[in-house]
């Protein structure tokens, strides 16, 4: 059975991304600071192409993530800043032509778009007929594979209220922003029965996974 | 130098007590859910005067928790359920005559009272002048020893703003309550520079310590 997994980065006081979220500024203000654990890793510097970075106890996590998925699941707010209705085709994501996704990503939106065909195998498909179509088509494309659900805030707390997700592993950074966009907002008590089945203390970052049921 | 050293325990969404909290419910609705990892242990079986318990991850971390703590912060509903004026002197804790501390307990209030001096070397001193005061007497009273922040968030969160805590011992349950009292509410950015120092995996349980600079 192909599963919904969010693996995600987390403050302290519960934010996946700062306020004031805008193009210069993707994670709002302070949203950085979430992922200084990941961006000094080998694995990140070489999903960007680039030579060098550490191993550490975080780098088996980035592994044990990307193992096994076959799709990805966003929100429109992580795929781009643009806002209501597409004016142009111009918006091609934050990641350049070669996407770190090698993938099918499915973008959830109310408007809809023809699919985005990028190098390395990554295409961004825009789903405009609700979160349950959009699970069906990723886990589909998947082939056998799971669903990687990545962000934002809005499009994962719509997963977890909804009973969807399947397992949550969940890195807590060392940041308290204050304010931002909310992890698990608007999910109630009673929808995620979890179980923890793994820690990692790893430099600068805890990495928590739970099973969902 | 005698530290503030706040250890609670956390639902994975924040809260460190659930809604509709009452006398017949201190820590709210599903709050009891939260310290399911500490309920089966010796060391809380022992200071509630049973035998028996088990030993497991969590049980240095209570020790380490206890140790060198010479005297106790708490908020008045930490305290109990009355609200407003003593209307007399009845109310004497959640805990017995001989509740589980055995040092001097500083309950913020805005209305004063007499010192309550319980068995077993507690004293409750209800302090009506503000949170700075509290911890100079705390600390007075500790002897050298560190002060324990004990709950709930109301409290917590005053401190934790006023950037008067020297270390985070949170203890993270597998548990999503929804709504409740929440940890950091009204804690800005910048009031915490955290640096992860100590992750425990235990049964149940997540305990994370940073310092606080």
């Amino acid at each position: 059975m192909s599963k919904l997994r969010l693996s995600i980065t987390m403050s302290l006081d519960g934010y996946v991304a700062g306020p004031d979220q805008s193009e210069e500024n993707p994670l709002g203000v302070g949203g950085m600071e979430l992922h200084q654990w990941f961006f000094p890793l080998e694995e990140f510097r070489e999903m960007h192409g680039e030579a060098g970075g550490e191993v550490n106890a975080s780098s088996a996590i980035v592994e044990e993530r990307r193992a096994n998925i076959g799709s990805t699941i966003m929100g429109r707010n992580m795929f781009g800043p643009v806002r209501g209705p597409w004016p142009d085709e111009s918006w091609r994501g934050w990641w350049g032509e070669d996407p770190p996704y090698h993938h099918p990503v499915f973008v959830l939106t109310h408007h809809p778009r023809e699919p985005l065909e990028m190098e390395g195998d990554t295409t961004f498909y825009f789903v405009s007929d609700g979160i349950e179509p959009a699970l069906a088509q990723a886990k589909d494309a998947a082939e056998g594979g799971d669903v990687w659900l990545a962000g934002g805030a809005s499009a994962v707390n719509q997963y977890l209220a909804a009973r969807l997700v399947d397992e949550i592993d969940i890195s807590i950074a060392p940041v308290a922003l204050g304010a931002g966009a909310r992890l698990f907002d608007g999910v109630e008590r009673g929808a995620l029965k979890l179980k923890q089945v793994r820690v990692v203390d790893a430099p600068g970052v805890t990495h928590i996974k739970y099973e969902v049921s």
